[in-house]
């Protein structure tokens, strides 16, 4: 593999192609296979190490920006950035990461390239650059079709479903890089409602009547989706909530509540982890064991994702996702995360600080806590 | 201004208004001031690397990560994103990258943020992302004053010789970027001739007759210019001519010669450097130095900008540009570089090796030297 | 509502929205009702009519002038100019021609307010405005849930229906005209093959292998539509299948044969009116009674359109239509229609001197027509 | 001439590639030939026009409409629309008309042919068609150039003053129609105000300090012209006009003032005829004159263009225009016109009634009148 990266452009080409030729069980034998050349040349680094650290004050500066140099010149990200001059190639890059995540999983050798594609990636995907875009029934036949199949948290049934979540009381906001004009890179729903949903069933529900945007005074963000396995871990997600909110108030200025009904995906498997399982059929007992497991633990994954976008826990839902999923990951609870336009800031650094932000009345749950371990 | 790394997107936003408003002279008393505070943590990478090269060989990659992360995480480059997330944040970089070239050159402490912010923007204005566009007389006209007045090498002196370089038998190609969409950053004019023109004024000539574009056999890159100073440095000219060439062969497949009509800027400050300085209008010996300087010296911005692009040093033409500046700098000659398109990688190749790739026609005129040495 | 015709724009707008809250009932009404004041003013034109046929040679030009206008001159005219005025105004006109074809039906006083909308929507929709857009499965989703609703011949049965028809050997082409650029007038569906089928059920299949379109020798059109009611009669079949046909060469220079595959409408009405119905599974029997009547009665609509067009009559395929409406219909039999386009002009003027063009093949079938009276 | 309408298409491609080969002598001659023959068949016209006058009640509603078939079927009119369908056809059309223009003001026997031409061209540019477009310095260059060449008012002296002319304080709008995307038909040019500027030279000089539009109370059309010669008596001022204030007061809603700085062409030449031609010099006088001049005579053409649109004469003001043409026809005087949002309907209602709308300022110049003519 180091010859193409002494060669021609159009070497890389053809390493490209046939790279795509392999199956996945090839893929993943061949970069192991090169992982170790195409790494860092580490007695040269070692070297520049020593020099840098015996160097005058005056010499110092250099010295550490020559080690710099050593560490980042690596044939891997030559030979990524000569993948990124092919056409298509930052579509092949991001492809390459979902390989390569994949892979490292349980090779990790393969974490360093790994790694290394992830900077690569997160500089040119910098928010700076993203763009966000309304998807409606005008968009293209091809993109609704393929924003639809990477839906991840409420699966869309058919094109009556997703005609019905790009309907005139549905917002529907995808995020968009100039490298990849084509391919959104994430997207949010929104429901326009009077007051805040307190099932996601009401939400989906395509029987019910279409609310006069004029009159919503709530902006329900009700589904949250990564499009490219690819760029996992470059984060979109504050991006895409703030743009929305941004386009939402602009468009509709009578909206008041920014809010979310969202799962609570590690609750279950975290009762299951407690001495007692509790009866899922208690509702009192259920929505406090909830308000203890997110705001003690603070481990759940939607809730950090929120919280560090400076959202604040809000409110709990009973009975809320009665999917299969929904009763199997959170015990068909679900959360409401609230997006205070005044408070993101604050609260984000709250977050930042250590703290599970949380409104009074998901704090009172918890304060029946001793009593309850009595009664249990 | 470090508070400002802990803070808000609104204080980052602040402080690029307070900047602007700045003179140069405040400005760059600005950046000097902060310049350290901006920088690396040296102590810490001082232990990170004492860490790394005491670490074992298993755990050596990832001390090499630490390292390189702690190298690559100052404030300055966090401050650097942050600018970026603001609206025409990109623009703004560019600008300051400007500033900081002209500071850096009389204030060695602003190198390091100067070269930082480089590497930043060759990240993002990588060649796999650039864009050819064709600028015609139906470009905005704006657009068409901008690059007119960026033309560094063959001034455009008003709107007809601006219209005329736009002509049937003219091609116009600028370089554009997604992130820059209305800025394009470098471009090259062509002329359609037949047969290579011999000087420069015959190419400029408005009243000369316009060659029908069928009919051309010969595409002569007669300028080529960058338009934005803060992306001095970060390489466009490759991708612009190879790209040109393609779209010109697209179009016109009867074109068989691609060449340059080119300043030789080091030849007349060299000459003087020579013991003898020769008699300007004598044309054979001014030929023979001329290819002396070029092929031995090796050192001329224009050739080496066009042998690492894979041209070939082709010819020299005596009085082909009789301007001030063309005398002042280039004893009124001009040299001719071809783009054979079979030999571009090959002669790229060459000229890393060090060879200076030139026809036998140029290099004959060196063959004489001994020659002329005597007769001095 | 004469005195719309002599007030303010806003009054028009006033009639537009009145007009458009009325039942279908209310509307004839209203209309029959207005329809006398809205004609023409008889007694000027007998009078301007006797001035011009006692006119002299000289003024005679000018008074068959004063006489045209004064036939152009109507209230109903001036209303239509003015109702196109109104935003959207043009878009309000061919739905009211849709009301008014209906109405016309059965209330022939009506018949002079549709005829006079019919032209001057034939001048603004005259064909040298009309472009051709192809539709992919990348158009919008509303645009492609409309045609799909608009198909008259073979009905769409869902998006993978759908989808298919805009597959890699398929052709989607639609009739866009600029005053209604997001509403298709009508459009074409090419499938493209390897020798010209047999059934529109081979054609229509989901389930069959696509087809590499670079091997493809066949084009054929399986089915024509108009979208807009209000459009009725204004003709665009004629262009759509020769741009079609333009494009398809373009793209495709490999392609040999340009048919339809179409249905025989008027066939089994015609059969049923004949003395004998013959027995529907006697294929030869079937297939010569068919050409007979296309060929000798020579008034089936779809022949008619397409050999106005330049098309001949080039085969029959028996049971190629098992549909309800084949069956009822068509017998199950449909007809093939040649586009040569070498021929196109030279058959469409055959057609306009009365002949019914047709392949050999064709007519042999009607040869043994004396033989078959015998066999009855 | 006539075969080709029995003819094909390209027959007609080869008869419009004729006509452009053709000097202006040549096409006249040409035209003039063919006149007669292009014309209506005037027995067939004769012979149905008695049929209608005999024809009963019942029957009279079909004969009329027959009788108009007649008079619209010429071969002219079929020739028409063949060329329409041509590439560009529309165009050529134009320019046809331009030509016919010119040759029916000396050959009556063209004027018919004039005159149908206009007739189709004023049905396929409907006002219900036009598009406002704003024309700034982001305009193609050809754009502005064309535009800069047809300004009929005051010349475009070079770039500078074109830039001039589109920069904040100014406004440019162009009319232009879909059939004709990329060539306007008609142009006004605005300029921001405070007060309403009493010379054309305050409005030009490009040393002018820019206005701050926020700021502005004052909409100044300084220019409106036709671009298209072949368009003439297309009415698009109206138009341009209107919807021009539309555009001016949703973006600057704080305009109170819409106004004109207008020429009087036919001033001089009006006082030329009048028995004593008074001094120049004698302000008081001559704005006298010019008000009994736009009042009484009603004739001038750029006030029946703005009373016809709905406008007033508001005020006359004096050394205005001291251009060479602003002296030779208009004594150096210009007139205001003012366009009140409310009163446009009503004004110009009352300009079809034959009333001159003039403001109590200009009509107290006349009430002095009896005086002038005794002084005299």
């Amino acid at each position: 593999m180091r010859e193409f990266l002494e060669g021609k452009q159009s070497d890389v080409a053809g390493l490209r192609a046939a790279y795509v030729e392999l199956s996945a069980h090839e893929r993943r034998e061949f970069l192991a296979l090169n992982a170790n050349e195409l790494g860092r040349d580490q007695e040269r680094i070692a070297e520049l190490a020593r020099v840098m650290l015996d160097a005058s004050d005056d010499d110092r500066s250099q010295e550490e920006e020559a080690l710099r140099q050593a560490l980042d010149d690596t044939p891997w990200l030559r030979l990524l950035r000569l993948f990124n001059r092919l056409p298509d190639g930052t579509r092949f890059l991001v492809e390459l990461r979902a390989d390569l995540l994949q892979f490292a999983a349980e090779d990790p050798a393969l974490r360093p390239l790994e790694r290394d594609l992830k900077r690569v990636l997160e500089a040119w995907f910098d928010t700076g650059f993203l763009e966000l875009r309304r998807v409606t029934w005008d968009s293209p036949a091809s993109l609704l079709e393929r924003l639809a199949a990477s839906e991840a948290v409420h699966t869309v049934v058919g094109w009556d479903d997703l005609k019905d979540r790009l309907d005139a009381d549905r917002r529907f906001f995808a995020v968009v890089h100039p490298h990849l004009p084509e391919d959104p890179l994430a997207f949010v729903e929104v429901a326009l409602t009077r007051g805040l949903p307190t099932t996601i069933g009401a939400v989906l529900d395509q029987e019910a009547p279409t609310v006069d945007p004029a009159t919503a005074d709530t902006a329900v963000f009700y589904s949250i989706s990564n499009v490219e396995a690819g760029l996992r871990g470059v984060p979109f997600g504050h991006f895409v909530i703030r743009r929305a909110m941004e386009e939402l108030r602009l468009e509709l200025p009578r909206l008041k509540t920014f809010a979310t009904i969202s799962p609570i995906p590690g609750f279950r498997e975290w009762l299951a982890s407690q001495d007692e399982a509790p009866p899922i059929d208690d509702r009192e007992l259920l929505l406090r064991l909830c308000a203890i497991y997110l705001i003690e633990e603070g481990s759940d994954p939607v809730l950090r994702f929120h919280l560090s976008n400076g959202a604040r826990l809000e409110r709990l839902s009973w009975l809320a996702d009665r999917s299969e999923r929904g009763m199997a990951q959170s015990a068909g609870l679900m959360a409401h995360y609230l997006y205070d336009p005044r408070r993101l800031d604050a609260n984000s650094e709250a977050f930042a600080r250590g703290e599970v932000v949380a409104s009074e009345a998901v704090k009172r749950l918890i304060e029946g806590r001793r009593l309850l371990r009595r009664v249990r």
